[in-house]
């Protein structure tokens, strides 16, 4: 089956026009000179998680920023770096496919050859597997040809898609030194990344000359930080979702006699769900993070639908489109424990679950597991209707987002609503149609998709920065690129160290006392006080009630549409990359202006003014610092 | 509620570019003159019929086809109307919605008004019962706005969709007359076309003036006879669905580790699953038609994917992509029957079904049900997993097409097969891979979808046929274009009579009697000895070992695979129209050659030729009757 890999497709008129698109590339990658300008060291967003973080990550802790610069910048301390001998890189998908990631592989080995024709990209078949085995292929523009701009993975294919147990990492390790890689590219989400950053710290540890350097591709949209504003895919996702969401509307709107609800793939987060609606607009959607926000149990879901449909009703309206994220079962608080036996097991929380997981292992059937669990688990599993509790029981050992995504929320609420409404309709509270549910989860077939043109663009550019975060010899570090919400020509780009994007997670086991989790990047949740949100919060009563269907249409490469960005990331506020630089140039004037020499009211002044601005900061860092994961 | 119908919608920037597309006419169809041929009086495809449905059509069965020409055509018998007094005309949607079906009323709307500006075109609100109800919408320029190459049927909305009870019939009557209706236009599939056609015939009895029209506007692909090569919708359900298959190939590929069951919607037929096997190239397709050919059991079923999924195993390919048409579950014989309690209840098989209906109708639970059913029905009932009895046994009132679609053959047979490949793995015939099934229903995020170019072209000029229709004062036709496999401006326009598209359905109903049902259109199934199936059956060994996965990438309006045209449509040599023609033209030359004068020789030649023509003829006539519903 190796064999199949990176051979030549069948392509379609569309595909092949597709093949032949070639992304643009900002000012700053053009040309075979790399000029990087270094900034201040890194720190991480939360200031209580700096010991742990540094302390796990000794030798890539509190690296400085980097910028790739134009050729043309005026900045006096940029590196430049003219001479490229020739490298060897290898370079592997990990965790779920997503559109847009083969051209991260493309972009890497363009940039290879324009800076040095010699150098050779070695791609790992098969993921993580490919690379404990040494399974590689050799990246070649032949090799391309028919993967340019196509979705997928399936030019090197992935597999288990993890690097962390020692085994895992020395594998990975003699790999490298084996093949003599002066560089190792990990294409992932935040599992991926995190695995990356530690992989780095081993490295440098080991005095092993392979630098490890990340790539934010994640459908799910939940590696978003400070630095990275998007994922290569999300685009994509959501447009493809999108449009299928508002095939269901149009047809709701048709047949005005039934209610879909409809399941996004996505992990924990909400985030592909938040934009399908910005983009979609349908009646409603439940984010996870309301959920866990308000900490609605399944009946108050519940009822928040029913008096939706009942308040529909009256208005002679029986149909209606509802979206749930995939990870919203994990957010609803009773039934999060249930489930800790199938997501990865955190410590301090794993003892429910693993009740049902070692009787299981015990060879216990699963029909006879409720009786045998402690009354407060066992009341709550055979509340669930049947398909739900099998869903629950009968996969314990397969991996958690193949767990995740076959459990049927759509179908628990759905199940749970009928219910509820036939009850409202025979007390006689309810007064409509009898309520019909048709469900729906809409994943694996969004993820191999023809990536959209920003996707394209997207990862071809952040392909194109690996090579730049290389020749600079930086270790740990993730490609990014900031300012997406304007055109390819405005981007800036740059690299992060992987290890500031981390957070450590606290957990209060007892009364006074607490344990906490290894550092990594956790995925970022839905900002309930971003404008992402806001948008949907000042809308949510209208798309509720006066069915305001929009359909953004299928994906397109051409005309309307084609150049279209996800909602969300044309809303937030972001750049902040951009606003890091911009307090560097303040603070580098600052010095100018208060020189030795000056005059001593301007040092006053300076002194003054600098005293306050600092006891500021430090008191809003310090608030700051006991809450969110992600800003 | 039905004040929201017609009301104008907010556009993406997508929708909005393809609200201004306007579909070409044929040049037959331009101007304001129409010119109209009439053909030989028509039969029907099984001279066996001919003798129960010109009894229940005194009035409308032996019509003659009718040819639109273009205004400079020179035929000598074409009448040339050019007369058009202002006329009333009403339009409805009934069954499911398709793409494209907005385009109909359109195009009969832009005829109308060029026609006469004076004319009126009446929307029924709410398919059939806005019909019996009296409610109607004019259709105006504004109204149309930001319906105009839109999908879904959410101008008008629809709903129950049947005309057939005598009250409903009766209704109907009663509110054409009442609006003074010049003509009906019936926008439909197989069952909506046969209303139509007995609507036309209870008219014609009752000496009602309006005439009723149909137009084939179905999803399914299942209209399909010697006179109609294709429904408008098709094309867009096909595109849209194998985007998505491709998509999940594409992820089968790069994943290496699922089996991806997919049903896809289409009713009793399985066209939808042939042709977007043809588009998108998966492992493996399986057609209610070849079932009920073969005789296929579940089991044998079970056994040939099981076969398939080994073989590739043993090639060390361990994913894959299967579809199953919505109807499979119906061609397969042991459930054949159980399944008559929800499909349409055809007098002599009924018997089985009716038990458990009965039963459910005596308030029996359904959960005992089994218990209390004959043994063979209980067995089999028995054998099903959990889920399916439920779904078989739980929505018995509902109507035969939402039962067809909500029973998950795709969990059915991937449970089966995932039985069985743990058995061959425990007695180590199989060796490869634990076996992961996904399944998918592709139906409801389809239909709603934006129509294609193909769609929006023929379902405007069939719009304007109905128009053509009307002026030539016909009743009880359905609206043809033929030679559609042709850019638009070769598209042949014309009509038929709906009673020469019935069949009539026989039974053996004891040793000795047998029994027909009602005449009426029926669902034309594949055609296992078509070109299409051909296509597939030459490839399908590669496509299930080779993975030679296509992808035709999401619906464009633009370049490549804009123009595309379903490959079932374009390798089919259909035309029968340009034939009947063509057929026309030589016996007219036969007779002019043979005019009284011409020599004994020529006469002798022509009687000795033409006998043995007829001959012929008669033998493959008679031949020919036993046999297939659909040519």
């Amino acid at each position: 089956m190796d064999s199949d890999f990176g051979i030549p497709r069948e392509l379609s008129e569309l595909q092949k026009l597709r093949s032949l698109y070639q992304p643009g590339l900002p000012p700053c990658l053009q040309g075979t000179t790399v000029r990087v300008e270094f900034g201040d060291a890194t720190t991480c967003a939360d200031p209580a998680d700096v010991h742990a973080i540094s302390r796990a990550f000794p030798h890539t802790y509190g690296q400085p920023l980097a910028h790739f610069l134009r050729a043309t910048a005026k900045v006096p301390d940029a590196q430049i770096i003219t001479d490229h001998p020739d490298v060897r890189v290898g370079i592997l998908f990990c965790g779920r496919q997503s559109p847009g990631g083969h051209n991260v592989v493309w972009g890497l080995q363009n940039a290879l050859k324009i800076h040095n024709p010699k150098s050779t990209l070695l791609g790992f078949l098969g993921g993580s597997e490919g690379l404990f085995a040494q399974k590689t292929l050799e990246i070649t523009d032949e090799i391309l040809e028919t993967y340019k701009n196509q979705g997928g993975y399936d030019l090197l294919g992935r597999t288990k898609d993890q690097i962390r147990t020692t085994e895992q990492v020395k594998a990975a390790l003699n790999a490298c030194k084996d093949l003599k890689l002066d560089a190792l590219v990990i294409i992932g989400g935040v599992t991926s990344n995190t695995d990356a950053a530690q992989l780095a710290e081993t490295f440098a540890e080991a005095k092993c000359q392979t630098k490890v350097v990340g790539v934010p591709v994640t459908l799910n949209g939940d590696l978003k930080n400070q630095f990275v504003e998007t994922n290569v895919g999300f685009d994509t996702i959501c447009k493809v979702n999108s449009q299928l969401i508002s095939n269901v509307c149009t047809d709701a709107l048709s047949a005005e006699k039934y209610y879909y609800f409809i399941r996004l793939m996505g992990r924990k987060a909400s985030h592909v769900a938040l934009e399908c609606t910005l983009q979609s607009h349908p009646n409603m959607v439940i984010l996870g993070e309301e959920v866990a926000a308000s900490k609605f149990t399944l009946f108050d879901l519940t009822k928040k639908i029913c008096d939706a449909v009942q308040a529909r009703a009256e208005q002679d309206k029986n149909h209606g489109v509802i979206l749930l994220p995939e990870g919203l079962i994990e957010s609803i608080p009773e039934v999060y424990a249930l489930l800790k036996v199938i997501a990865f097991v955190s410590p301090p929380l794993a003892t429910f679950g693993n009740e049902i997981h070692s009787l299981l292992k015990q060879g216990v059937a699963p029909d006879s597991i409720s009786s045998q669990l402690s009354p407060w688990a066992s009341a709550l599993l055979e509340f669930l209707p049947p398909f739900i509790k099998r869903e629950l029981l009968l996969h314990p050992e397969s991996d958690d987002s193949a767990q995740l995504s076959q459990i049927e929320t759509e179908k628990l609420l759905a199940h749970l609503v009928e219910a509820e409404m036939n009850r409202r309709q025979k007390e006689g509270t309810y007064k409509g149609k009898k309520f019909n549910a048709i469900c729906h989860f809409f994943g694996y077939q969004a993820r191999g998709s023809l990536p959209s043109k920003f996707d394209c663009d997207y990862g071809y550019v952040l392909g194109h920065i690996c090579y730049h975060i290389l020749a600079a010899g930086l270790n740990g570090y993730m490609a990014t690129v900031s300012n997406l919400k304007n055109p390819s020509n405005k981007w800036r780009c740059g690299a992060a160290p992987i290890t500031a994007m981390m957070t450590v997670k606290h957990w209060a086991q007892s009364p006074g006392a607490s344990s906490i989790g290894k550092p990594a990047i956790h995925p970022a949740t839905v900002d309930l006080k971003g404008k992402a949100y806001e948008l949907l919060r000042v809308n949510a009563g209208r798309f509720l009630m006066e069915d305001l269907y929009r359909n953004p249409g299928p994906l397109q490469f051409d005309g309307p549409g084609a150049d279209s960005k996800a909602v969300s990331l044309c809303v937030e506020d972001q750049d902040y990359m951009g606003r890091i630089k911009k307090l560097q140039e303040y603070l580098d004037k600052v010095k100018n202006i208060v020189k030795p020499g000056c005059s001593q009211d301007v040092l006053k002044a300076a002194l003054s003014v600098m005293s306050s601005v600092t006891e500021v900061l430090s008191v809003m860092s310090s608030t700051s610092s006991d809450g969110q994961t992600t800003l």
